[in-house]
């Protein structure tokens, strides 16, 4: 962190997006590129996504004829979630009720997709420098027919813990830090959120239930309206480290679904992944590169810095507080 | 590759950088961070990083209570190499001796750190977009008391092959992409290029040696000015494609090192990786987010479409030929 910075800083984000642009295509009423019209819906609005990595018919590659040359067919779905009618907010600035409604769809997509995919990951790829081409507020799903690369090491990891030491993993790790205290950044009725142990982002986070849930569809009427305060509260401090509309790539893992979901996933426990990348202000970023693609994460600052910084900031936005 | 892209777009790089800045850190006869000043260098110049990110005698951790908080000492050393005394050349604008330069100071430090470190990573972080912070040309070497990630599951996924084959892994995949020829990129008498089976990046390639060579001090004269060759050819075509100064991480690995490195390590074949970031032109780039960095990766275009289009560019770089 001490080094001199004279690398590649990044363009502001745009402050002012207009709430309604008849030309966006996530906006209500606008024409999409399939020429389908969007209702002018006045809360979420899920539909599906125009240019899908995911097809429900990919073709079949063809068995190979060798071990080293071996495809599968990736099948599946893609749709999006608009978080509010209007452009120019986020979900920091989005009411509790209004967050409450996300979590709601985020549940029954989930239930929706996985009656027949065995994967549905939902994530959020906000701002510019997170790849993000649409101001408008919203999130992707993609439902898989595999589980993807990450759910699997996933997978085996929780099932590895708990075959060894008969808990889930992350329940157990929940409880130790809400012990050792250092890593923790929110904690809540049913939530917690903490920088955890093994972060490679600088801001990296984890959201967590206090309760063994599994999945989305799982959580009860107050742990929803939980979730949607929390959120809140982390996403003001995000936007309160550098005052300004923290980018981020955020999404959900929970137990496999699909046909096999009446199996025993126990060893499963529902969380949040939080990957923002600035590191030094809002326009100076984290690099992923060399050392950490060719060989290892190297952190420039410790979780337990992050963990303190953010527990510090304010829980009231920087742009409330301007006004 | 359909989708419209209203997204980020990245600045474009600096057209003209100095030949010589004396305040430049990395020029000739600079005074470093440290107090050091430079020589007077006019080949290549090796020198100790003076923001190491590894150090020698970094304090170990302590006993730890707990099986999920694990921690261990990360002791190394970091070095930098400049690639030539002028800042406004890049590898691809050397000459071949040149180039042949850097692959003997290449090897070399790998046999000096490689005495007494297990893992000694050369790492080359080129241009802004790759978090590079300083125009001179240079790369890094970073050697550690462990094996890295990656370098672990590479050792892994080798030695397993090797044993249920009875030969390298990287020995066949090579011999099998010269026989398919759909991704290979460059051949010459001693290596290949190739966009890689399993790349992620939309340019990604890996460029391999044709007989099996365990480690970079092991090849011979010829083939060490046949790597200098075939890298200004790749490093050429790359700068082509977009006609930019490309960007890129690559780096090399190699059978692990220190105490054990006269264990058998035949199951190791050299390589390279080349990582580069852009997609579609010079400025907007493949953003690794949302899907992949929670799910899977998920390619814009296929390998083999990538090798087609990198085959088909000329091997003179379009700065000589617009002069
Ligand atoms: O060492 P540099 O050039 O200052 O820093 C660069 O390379 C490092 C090693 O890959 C990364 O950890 C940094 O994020 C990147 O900015
Ligand atoms: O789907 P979008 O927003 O067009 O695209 C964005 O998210 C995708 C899924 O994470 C990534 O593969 C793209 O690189 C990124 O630009």
């Amino acid at each position: 962190m001490k080094r001199p910075w004279q690398g590649q800083v990044e363009p502001s984000p745009l402050t002012t997006v207009p709430r309604h642009d008849p030309h966006n295509p996530l906006c209500p009423g606008a024409t999409r590129a399939n020429g389908e019209v969007n209702p002018y819906y006045d809360g979420t609005f899920l539909f599906d996504n125009d240019f899908p990595a995911l097809q429900p018919d990919a073709p079949n590659p063809g068995p190979s004829d060798h071990p080293l040359f071996q495809a599968e067919a990736a099948r599946g779905v893609c749709k999006v979630i608009c978080f509010h009618p209007w452009s120019d907010v986020t979900l920091p600035l989005m009411s509790v009720p209004e967050i409450r409604a996300v979590v709601d769809v985020w549940a029954s997509v989930t239930e929706e997709l996985g009656a027949q995919y065995p994967w549905v990951q939902i994530f959020e790829n906000k701002g510019a420098m997170m790849g993000c081409s649409n101001p408008h507020p919203h999130c992707q799903v993609w439902a898989s027919s595999f589980l993807p690369d990450i759910a699997q090491r996933e997978e085996r990891s929780q099932r590895a813990y708990q075959s060894q030491h008969r808990e889930p993993l992350l329940m157990e790790y929940g409880r130790q830090e809400l012990i050792r205290k250092e890593r923790l950044v929110l904690t809540s009725e049913h939530w917690l959120v903490l920088v955890p142990f093994w972060a490679v982002w600088p801001f990296q986070t984890l959201l967590l239930p206090r309760r063994h849930v599994r999945r989305l569809p799982e959580l009860t009427p107050a742990e929803r309206d939980d979730l949607a305060s929390i959120m809140k509260k982390l996403l003001t401090k995000y936007d309160n480290l550098f005052e300004t509309s923290f980018p981020y790539t955020m999404g959900w893992h929970g137990a496999p679904t699909g046909s096999e979901a009446g199996a025993n996933w126990d060893h499963w426990q529902l969380h949040a992944h939080y990957y923002p990348p600035l590191l030094r202000s809002a326009t100076v970023r984290k690099f992923m590169v060399g050392y950490e693609m060719l060989a290892q994460a190297q952190r420039d600052l410790t979780p337990e810095q992050a963990a303190e910084k953010l527990r510090a900031l304010p829980e009231v936005h920087y742009y409330l507080r301007q006004k």
